[in-house]
């Protein structure tokens, strides 16, 4: 690639998997915001307002909220996704997101995407069982995910302020390399 | 135990992991429901109505189609679940009544409760990922899943007529069989 | 259950999914050995001299130590297995006992055995990844996975002496319940 | 890239998780060597002679096989795996060339490799849950798996003469698709 085409900017399109509002991975994902390159952007989507995917309602046409995360994902040059565990598993409300964004009608927007994926989680395993499961997904979608580094953001509750900012410093720094990582990543495919 | 237990109705609660009306896993339910031994009472409850997990509303108390969802969970001997696979995995809708199951407030309804799973596809895998990534979300819950037989319905478009009835002989024969197996499974822990 | 047969001795066959002679797995199942209720008897299987599996061979008759081995599990009430992770999964070594034991000529020895997976490793996630893989091998085979409580060694090289004992208190304790509880998982298909 | 690149043979490294002499994979990929596109050059190694892991012997230095084949990956652009499914999983055979390879002393081999998987068996699930998890290791050995198209080759036994010549004409059309997407798969990181 064009050192020129280096320098352009990446549009990112973020989401995390949870309708909480303290949710520790729209912390995750306000932090990556700030740390990120200065060439590589970061729009958050909130999935607030995305229905239970059902088929009868999208022959109907997709809901608006899902039109809008359709398109975002469209305009985007690639995804990041912080998702939390359950149940040793994606949660719902992040494979919902995919479960609504792998069809069509238009041309799947994930066909061919770049994609970051990470985590935190108050436990141990920092949601390295909803990461891995959610990866699996977008074989499927025939979108690419980054397989390193990865980010397991383990006892998160110890690693956040009370407003939700990220503090811990080796996380910051480890995130900030990832985001550099995940640039590398989607100039791969563009 | 005692040929008397032996001889008590289990009360099964089923559920579809799918919205759509004319799921082929809604229709594999009500066949088995008409398929079951006697002494196997299933109960099938439709998933309409449940939101998408939150933990701020969960806070505020559980919705009511939760709370109904849940107390039917406690009130049932066993589970039996049939899901789709979607984007080579669990479907949001299958794993977000897991993930509100899940919770408290009240006892976790699902901790030591017996759990069959099955499900259908119009692909030749039969739902095979999703009913593993579903698996994995019972070990967490503490709930036994019955290991063997397994039922993948593959293909399932040539399996049923058009109002939805389970025609394919093989298929009924076998779930036939595979609700005698979820019988004395529920037994074990009875 | 009658009492009498509570007091029954429980029959655990144990094995590490590694060759390492410092292997930490192998020193868990020390200690577990150690750590035991009285009524649980821990007899453990050195995986060394199993070949990797090939049909080819199988099909002249099991080699004399794949022999001993299906002949230890079908003698067990129960298995104990403990195994490390390597590359986000379970490793050759555990999944290569798995391949032999579930094969025939004799009566599969796995089916309806009831398992306890657990597993150590240095990293924070204990194992995690392996330890789902594993469980979805017990599926296929018709054996009984305790589904809880889980135990993941993290950290393990801050959590055993130089000779492999393991020191840390808190570890001790949470496997000691461990086998309290797969005791009572046995007793619940015996 | 520029025509001249495109023009470049390509040096796929494939290799069967079976010691069989009769695997139905091994049979996929004599196929695929045929039909491969001119600018793919595939050349099979053969697990046989590769012990299982072990650290201590790793220790002492790579056995000699184990050397080679850790060799042939680093030389090859590409990595092209057709692998049975072994109780709902990636198979030992399979698993354990991953966990030599995956490991030092040399740089790892598998870093930033282009890795093509498929599978056959002879059940109608064609190897899906052996395919899943043996994508779950190439996420830790930071290995490009191509996520579409997928070869599920399902009842293996009837694809195939007794020669083991694949003669199923579908399937022998969609490997031939399949090679030219890894092609341009493994294009994209050179």
């Amino acid at each position: 690639m064009a050192d020129s085409e280096k320098n352009q900017t990446i549009e990112i399109l973020a989401f995390a998997g949870s309708l909480r509002k303290g949710s520790f991975n729209k912390a995750v994902l306000r932090a990556a915001k700030e740390l990120a390159p200065e060439a590589l952007n970061i729009k958050i989507f909130d999935l607030q307002g995305i229905p239970l995917y059902n088929a009868d309602v999208e022959a109907q046409g997709d809901p608006d909220r899902v039109a809008e995360f359709k398109e975002a994902i469209d305009q985007a040059d690639g995804l990041l996704i912080a998702t939390p565990e359950y149940n040793h598993g994606v949660p719902a409300v992040t494979k919902n997101a995919i479960d609504w964004a792998s069809r069509p009608p238009k041309k799947a927007p994930l066909n061919e995407k770049p994609v970051g994926i990470l985590g935190a989680s108050p436990g141990m395993t920092g949601s390295a069982r909803g990461q891995s499961q959610l990866r699996q997904a977008f074989e499927f979608t025939n979108s690419y995910c980054m397989p390193q580094p990865e980010i397991l953001v383990y006892r998160a509750h110890q690693k956040f302020d009370d407003a939700g900012n990220l503090t811990d410093e080796a996380t910051r720094k480890y995130l900030g390399k990832y985001l550099e990582a995940l640039s590398d990543w989607v100039h791969k495919f563009t």
